[in-house]
């Protein structure tokens, strides 16, 4: 997990089991009594790990320490699959992109801003590319952009957004948080372990799942890919060829995530990890009950 | 089902929970001394019950009857999904179609045609529409059709054609074949029974599934389709409202029937029909065993 | 322009370069005291050689003639892109198709039925294929159809439909009346003759061209395809290789149109037929002043 | 026109209606014996104005100066529309986008690079963000992209480049030269003038057309968008307002660019610009020579 501060960026060496940790910001900022760092810059959802971080406290922190840094969270594998709120949260920039939540080809990226992110904008001499506001503003402000866009992208934006209204922002949520907790349930059924050690910090989009010692996850994403037609994400940095990440975002439903956890349950046991039969059935069982439950309350 | 004789189609009854019985069908064109019967008209798979009618076996009882009938066959659902040899298995004229095994939308229906076929139609004076052949035949050996056809399916039957080649039919049977037997012994392992009742009537691209006694299947397949947005094949005839039917044809793979059998396991859990768990693990374990063994085979 | 009279249809030989005659029609029904005439058929506007017949002057012919044959009229290439009638005009059996005016591939036709229509379709014992209408009916009216229908052709009529009325029926045949107007133009500007001989019958979507003694029009057809990728409509019956068609109907604007005549006067002076320069042009002041009258009109 | 010169851009003011002055560049660089300027930018096709820079010619000037500057060319508006040869030419950085002559959508750029331009960027210091080469060249050697590429842009691009290798790149270019004459004998049949003064100048891909004093390029790019729905490109800086400009570059051929000069045309005169008729019936005279001396020249 990292957090950026200044021009040359540092990076606050954190646990990868876990998300950010507010405590730790809270010291690095109260350190800072020159106020040279300028900004705090963390991941919503880490894709990497599927930790989540805990965006409200971590805004706590920075108060409490009475710092003046900008605030800057990426969303780009958290929005429109988990409740985010730029303005309520206190964020002073937001990162969002088109291609995880938004169910759209990688393509288009975009920014929510503060206030203060833009004062501060328009102070800050660096040279800026991506994140040159002033043009992009002038020109929405009568519909257009600075530069040529991406024009089917803002299309596929559109009926992505109608998607998401009809289904109700809401139930999108409780569909992606329905979909994380039956792949977890899954996990543990195998007898594996999940890479985010704790449940404050479980993501709703992606499950990390580690391997046995002595199994190649590299190598089971091969035999998966082959048999099954099944692509899961790589590991990375200290964990890397130790575990695989399972996706449970966007346009999936619960047909698609047992569909791919039957390919998960059937992929470790062809590839000779020793894991106990039942994730599938484990995955079942919670989503009948979710909806069972659903039933209920309907029925009362 | 049914075995269309004469002008005046006169259907031959028959036990729907399996194929077209061969000797039946022997013996009604040996009664048919003055040779009224012109044709035999079979379904190699029947879509409503889930039974092949074995298609071999039939033209040998034909011949053996010294019957000059043509044999006419329907493949809508069989033809690219089962092995199935218009010549060499000396059937006069096969029906397809491209919305099942063929993966397109509906739309384009094709005959193929022996020569005797030919020549009874030179000889008939009934009136056709989709099988007046003549035109057809002039037009289409200069590229043409005697009509304006479906372009965009040509072009799509064109693609579906390469498609299968890529794959290989020998795997695409195969493929077929292990969805199928995967859906059996979920279904098995539920405790409910399949319609069709004998082994050597197993349709390779459709199960019909009988509930218990007081359970109705439409009410079961629209919570299907409200919970878990999966449509299942509605029921007919003496069964109607007794069985729904599970489709595993076409562009159909290991991971998509999982996800269909989990939630079907699930639709009839919340239905409240009293089966047995275990139908997925049940073609999860089918399924793993059929990979291994084509993993020992290919390590030889 | 063929009139089909009783099962054996009996075609009424006609002039190749006008409308169908009522006064044709009358007699032969007069002269059938037997009513064993039992349907006239017409075109509403024969694709072969771009001329209209007036529906509403047969209408009446049938009546004048007291004689009890349905009317039977086929609007394939008019529906949609000029003024018909079905109830009004008093037609039986109207024929319609999606792939012109509708816009779409092809691939879908559809009848609109009289209650007398119905009524003889109850008594008829002929056998039936497209013109089954009691299960389409039954079916239709629970939203179904009685066999595996074309939804990709059903998605996208009601796509067209919609363009339709947003841009305006009136408008949508006030533009093929334009467009076809500036093409007949063009041809006359280019010396040439249009095969439809009197104003009366001219067709709005479809105008047929006559080209000079000894110029064959399949040449001109092959040069314009591989010069300048523009298709032509070919000739027929008595008038085979002398004649090419210019479609302007459905999705077709002013632009469209004169890109159409550029590349036939192009295609006409490089195959060496004698034309004069200028059809281009005259087709372009055509629709200017028809444009500059809308304007002085929504002045006023 | 301009050139950027050092981090701080310097633009050599210039003549909007010819392409860069080699001259210019030439003493600009002999008087920066300190070397302080790093790079000499370029467009190619100027898209604002229609006028083609001598590329060959610059780089000839730049070596005449003796100047170390790398050479940097954007052929955003001519790549693959115009022949253009980075190594031959001796181009440092070429930039290209996927949305002109490649026929995609926005929504891709790409440079080429020379050895000297890498061996620089690894010596610079400057913030990096669509220039960072390395991480690029590094990945793309394995398969892959340093972050998540818009992968529909590049099966696009893959279906861009084999349909433009199968008109041959010759016939490309010729297609777009001999559509950018035809137009600007249109324009001067109208007795319009040329916004590009010079010929050695004219642009392949687009004509920017000067209306006469008085006469609003805007009011007439609304017009004959709402009447023709043609979409005109604006007009920029100096001659704002002044003139429009027709683009005939990508996917378009004789047809389509005979149907927009007609559009064109009859805008002109509906918006009451005084223009002489003929505009198109130049452009067809010149368009029918081309294909009948390739006729010849074929035939002998």
């Amino acid at each position: 997990m990292a957090v950026k501060l200044g021009l040359k960026p540092e990076f606050i060496a954190t646990d990868w089991r876990v998300g950010a940790d507010p405590a730790v910001i809270e010291a690095k900022l109260r350190e800072d009594n020159a106020h040279e760092i300028k900004a705090v810059c963390v991941l919503h959802n880490e894709t990497a790990t599927g930790c989540l971080s805990p965006i409200v406290e971590i805004r706590k922190a920075i108060d409490r320490a009475g710092h003046p840094a900008l605030f800057l969270v990426d969303t780009i594998s958290s929005l429109a699959s988990a409740d985010y709120r730029h303005d309520e949260w206190g964020v002073d920039v937001t990162v969002g992109g088109a291609q995880k939540g938004l169910m759209l080809p990688p393509g288009m990226s975009f920014n929510a801003l503060s206030d203060k992110a833009l004062a501060a904008a328009k102070k800050s001499n660096l040279p800026k590319s991506f994140w040159a506001w002033d043009d992009m503003l002038t020109m929405n402000k009568i519909g257009f952009f600075p530069y040529t866009p991406a024009t089917q992208m803002l299309h596929g934006l559109s009926a992505a957004i109608e998607m998401l209204h009809e289904e109700g922002l809401d139930n999108v949520f409780a569909r992606h948080a329905r979909l994380a907790e039956a792949t977890r349930r899954a996990v543990r059924a195998w007898g594996l372990e999940i890479l985010c050690r704790e449940e404050k910090y479980y993501s709703p989009t992606v499950t990390a799942v580690l391997l046995p010692h002595g199994h190649n996850a590299d190598a089971l994403r091969e035999l998966a890919l082959d048999r099954f037609n099944i692509s899961y994400g790589a590991s990375f940095g200290p964990f890397a060829g130790k575990y695989f990440r399972i996706g449970h975002l966007g346009d999936t439903n619960d047909l698609m995530i047992l569909g791919a956890l039957a390919g998960t349950e059937m992929a470790l046991t062809l590839a000779g990890v020793p894991i106990k039969k039942g994730g599938v059935q484990a995955a079942m069982d919670y989503i009948v009950e979710a909806h069972a439950g659903a039933q209920r309350a309907a029925a009362e």
